[in-house]
């Protein structure tokens, strides 16, 4: 991987990654690692900037092998190193929109009043939802979902984005029933088997002839 | 930027970016650095692989101009290099999962018969949703949304992403109407004007230790 100029190694890493179904169970992320791959969960955007999200993130093997269960057997939960499940707020309630308004001021130093017309788009938003926000926060989860996958393909992690979990069988074991937060999607980052037969088949892809189209 | 090694310039990277307010509208991307920019959209993974999307990149000023009135009035879309706007598929039916798997059989050398489990997994679960796939399909739109912000952070190019379009008003300006596609959100891409209000205000994010949960 040249790392010379960034243009070669954003393209030598989406050449590289895939979507790995065999992962090495012996091998882990190093804290430091980890620690570059949570700021690109953390510090992505989200409309607003609300972050409706949790990221629980699955190392130790006792959870990790509760794991397939949820996951329809798949085993790239209990075999990679870190499982992150991205979960989204079923409902960004006024508590939550008051509270990231706060969390606005107090990085700003601003007066919580000065941010009403701030509070009162985000809250007009919700309010045209009705009262089912998942749809909407559940997208945002697959930001943080891009940001991680590319940064573990710049650091030559692999990884696995998996839709396949069960909501009410995996939050349960996320701690996340009976709350405001349900799992939305996944993703299993760690080293690829060396006999993983997914590494073998070529990547396809729609020619860019067909899904980009320039105006 | 340090670029000898990829987790300081990730790092760098996810803290040089922000959402622009203001573009310099006399600032161009490069060919070359677009080449860059669309291959992170278009080797974006999605579920099952099948890329539920299209890319619609408009660059000419007039095109661009008669964005802002389909996006509440947003200066975003007129000032920046590249306004992309990401649809999805509103229904995945049964002719454009033959499509995929005819990609996936020419693609690796494979009888389309082989793939027969493949396409009855997808359509499967495409049953499962009913006829509205558009909450999935608009889900995977921000995969690549995701990429496609970070490779420009790596480059140092300047983006803001949207969802304040309006599918009802910008689809027909960009050649949707009438089309299984509709816009989803959108990203601008280019540089920021020097007098930006927004790069003087600082990233708000909920600290770590209220969204990441290590189990």
């Amino acid at each position: 991987m040249d790392n010379s100029n960034p243009e070669a190694l954003i393209t030598a890493a989406l050449n590289w990654r895939y979507a790995v179904k065999k992962f090495d169970p012996k091998r882990r992320i190093t804290a430091a690692q980890w620690d570059v791959l949570q700021q690109s969960l953390v510090l992505a955007p989200s409309s607003y900037g609300l972050q409706p999200w949790k990221f629980i993130v699955v190392s130790s093997d006792e959870k990790k092998n509760q794991l397939p269960e949820a996951c329809w057997g798949q085993r790239q939960p209990a075999d990679c190193s870190h499982f992150v499940v991205i979960a989204a707020r079923r409902k960004a309630d006024p508590d939550f929109v008051k509270h990231f308004i706060r969390s606005i001021a107090e990085t700003r130093g601003l007066a919580e009043e000065s941010l009403q017309s701030t509070a009162d788009a985000i809250l007009g938003k919700l309010q045209r939802m009705g009262d089912d926000h998942l749809p909407w926060t559940a997208r945002q989860c697959y930001i943080p979902l891009g940001f991680l996958l590319q940064s573990a393909a710049l650091l030559q992690i692999d990884a696995c984005p998996m839709e396949g979990i069960m909501p009410d069988r995996i939050d349960p074991l996320l701690g996340l029933q009976d709350t405001e937060w349900t799992s939305v999607v996944a993703c299993a980052l760690g080293y690829r088997a060396a006999d993983d037969p997914a590494a073998q088949q070529a990547r396809v892809r729609f020619p860019a002839s067909e899904t980009v189209v320039h105006l």
